[in-house]
């Protein structure tokens, strides 16, 4: 049988994530901040934790999924109770969207403590968590990642590898979620201009995206965008403001303007201040609109 | 048999989208500025005129495949030569890339004529055009694109409707130039971060070109990109540059600013600038790299 | 006694530089395509003409004051009464805000015509024209400028010579307007943030107008800026964005990039979008109000 | 006699400061982190501390000059000698360039140790200190404000009041440096412009530094662009880097965005990878000059 494997954050992707891996036979005991989260996996017969530190067993596996680098700092920095409970020979599996800097910190941390750390933030939606075919960027140690590889196969579809800095699939992370970001901006400004040439977004969108763009990244936001449809959200506005804001940091971290970032970056905290922060972060596009002079509603 | 169908303009698009014609079955009377260019349909049998307006036939079908509004305007414009020869019941295909409001105007001087004019501008590459699998977006009266139809689709492996407007075609036409062009920048940007992190542009753009978007566009750029491979030109980057501006002034012309747009713009002038003119349009992306302190040259 | 002189073009600062040339000695002979405007020069004894060309003797001046370049070229293009009135040894002194191409073109056309051609655009509100006290550049040919110095005298504080080139005069105009577009909207970012700070955007922009930026052209537009203060206009914002065009346009014949033209414009169009068009070009400072999340009115 | 002020950080501003303040009659206590910067001091009879805590007296004043908001925190933060040592009654006179939030905090931090905190940050280059002649804004509390007055009032032309709030006065100070690069951006384009369109920068900065924008800040910095006159730096640009991120990052914890601040940003950043890092801050418009294809030296 599995060990038990900790799971700290059950926001709604990684409440999907523990559903699957329970699913596929790796015991759980769960925590997250606020605790009815974990109802549907308690509800299954998966323990839960008061505390997060009772997620750890010495030199046992824990799995991060938490909202930003505040979090998982607080919970997995120097001298928490969840490093020292780990101990030699445990391993933290960091799967947050995080500033790469907040990981080569952790992980030379997590190494005074003889823990290890891999970084593996994830591709997709809460479906795709649920049914394992997320992509997963990979890096930290070697033998870190041998240790996670089984846990993260029951989750993904494919796993890259970007080696030995755990800050590497950070960066990989932000750079797809700038590369989303970037599409839908220019999505945004194509819909708008199609609107008011009187061809209509839909159809000018529909030909593209069956055409240049058949890709499901570009077919789904390019739906929404059309439709205007940003409730419920997928991914919340504030949240990808956020990870906009952490790829022009990082990017920055190391010397390098992102203009387009710049652009997208100051949309989205627009679209924030129009009262959009809980809808998903393809709302960000209604900016387009406004600058239009079409109105943000149908 | 089928009619003798007038071509005018054989850039590397036009000869090989004639050359497809006859292939299919239709006989062709050929121009172009210079007259070299027509040699590979010559030699095929298919007839070359001196002139423009030779191409034509009273009533019939002529299709222009240009490099811009002026070229096309001073062939096809009000009095001109072309327009008389073909006469009440012509038909002019207009294939460049062109701002609506040139197709606008070009079309009511030919319906003064007794000609029609039909908007079908192509996406995709010579190969495509070979291979008789360009997209197409078409627009016009309808007995026009009607007329028009057995011709497009000889080259096509998908032909859009977009109503009566002569106008929409090209605006679609533009929008699908920006999206790629937006793409292309924003991939620049991921390439100098991602090498500037140390982790390399091959691995990061080719994880995200398996992944979030794996459709032909992004990968074919992509590999352009990462490899600095910007020579022979599939598009040069005068041709892009002129696009992108086409772009602007075609969403400005209905009052909506294009902010990416004017970014793009900027980029693909400065790279005009630094001497790429007739390298492929990719090579905008380069000056990411000039921005982030990174050789332009490996 | 001082010849005739011929003026077209009546808009708030045309009638103010011509009421300003009758005061200083200069006997006028008034057009403008909305005959009313010229009432107030009427009504001192200056002649009224029925026709644009009626303002003209042959070998004389008209100075023209017109709206954009296709009223410029409508009345003194190639062939035009205007032109042909003027005839050998005329003189067109061309104030209005335009392209530098527009200029060559013209020039061209007049000497053909025997006629010279001097731009002299000028920096300054009507109260400054009705003063005599507006800055003018100056380009031309050399008798040219000659001849029309001393009506330029009539006008300004301070002419500045920039050569043979009819463009240069042109280009320098632009940049001016451009200059302060860029600063009017540093001052609306900057005013949205103060105000959000808590600080008061008031407080601010009082001290910065004090110590870092004494000069008129920012304490005015700050006051505006500050009071939302937009009507009436001084010069209004469709006029405004047409100057930040033709400056991205004119820098753009030289293939230079103004990413921060792009930027001003971008936000220009937008604030018509608003619906502001005819308030003060100082109105697309709203825009950053609206990024801010900050009401537009009071 | 007056009583000994301490005075760390003798950067050029500092020690300009400093030296004028002992001009004024104001014994120091200097500490600087690399000792020789005290040299001018001490040649003057002035103290020089070896740590940093021993340039203050218990319940004296301390005056700051540091390079950023770490350098500040590091020496008054919770828990410093430094604080320690001023104890009740105490004052530190902050006028460094730094975050609003890190005022806000250090002044709870200072109150916790019965330690008052003023906000003093400065507009002028090092003659203007040393003359006597800045511009001060200020903000803290009342009774901070009004102990440290006397000494601003030694070192400056102007003191603008900003209220309690011990974060207002750093915004003013980001606000105007944020106008100075925002101007000077505007600036380096219209000096490519002028230099492609024939007409050279100097002749069109000269007019416009006379009429529109007869400002020392304008006239000083439009003189080092047309001269590309970076060496020796005024005002360093990776200084100049720092103090444009801030900006952005303090409007947007006001949930501000500057497009504008974003512009200048990237176009700082990319200056500093060509090498200007210790080059003026004007340097940024070289970036200007890159993209309109014009060589960066002359």
């Amino acid at each position: 049988m599995n060990e038990t494997i900790g799971f700290v954050g059950l926001g709604s992707m990684g409440v999907a994530m523990a559903l699957r891996l329970a699913e596929r036979g790796f015991p759980l005991r769960v925590w997250n901040r606020s605790p009815e989260k974990a109802e549907p996996l308690v509800r299954q017969g998966q323990a839960r934790a008061e505390r997060p530190e009772e997620t750890a067993a010495t030199g046992g596996i824990v799995v991060s999924m938490l909202a930003d680098d505040r979090a998982v700092t607080k919970l997995f920095g120097a001298n928490s109770p969840l490093l020292s409970r780990l101990g030699t020979g445990g391993l933290h599996i960091s799967m947050s969207t995080i500033h790469p800097e907040t990981s080569r910190r952790l992980a030379a941390e997590h190494r005074a403590a003889g823990v290890g750390y891999v970084t593996a933030p994830v591709f997709g939606r809460p479906d795709s968590a649920a049914a394992g075919t997320l992509w997963i960027p990979v890096s930290g140690s070697e033998s870190a990642r041998g240790r996670a590889r089984p846990l993260l196969e029951a989750l993904s579809r494919g796993i890259f590898e970007f080696g030995d800095d755990p800050g590497s699939a950070n960066t990989v992370k932000l750079c797809g979620n700038f590369l989303i970001a970037a599409m839908m901006e220019a999505q945004g400004e194509v819909a708008a201009w199609a609107e008011r040439s009187g061809l209509g977004a839909e159809a000018v969108m529909g030909m593209l995206s069956q055409t240049l763009f058949p890709c499901p990244v570009f077919q789904n936001y390019g739906k929404r965008i059309v439709a205007r449809e940003f409730q419920p959200a997928g991914f919340r506005l504030t949240l990808g403001l956020k990870d906009v804001e952490l790829a022009v940091a990082a990017a920055r971290a190391v010397s390098v303007p992102l203009p387009l970032g710049s652009l997208v970056r100051d949309r989205a905290l627009a679209a924030v201040n129009s009262g959009h922060a809980n809808w998903d972060w393809s709302s960000l596009t209604l900016e387009s609109r406004v600058g239009a002079g079409l109105p943000q509603k149908s």
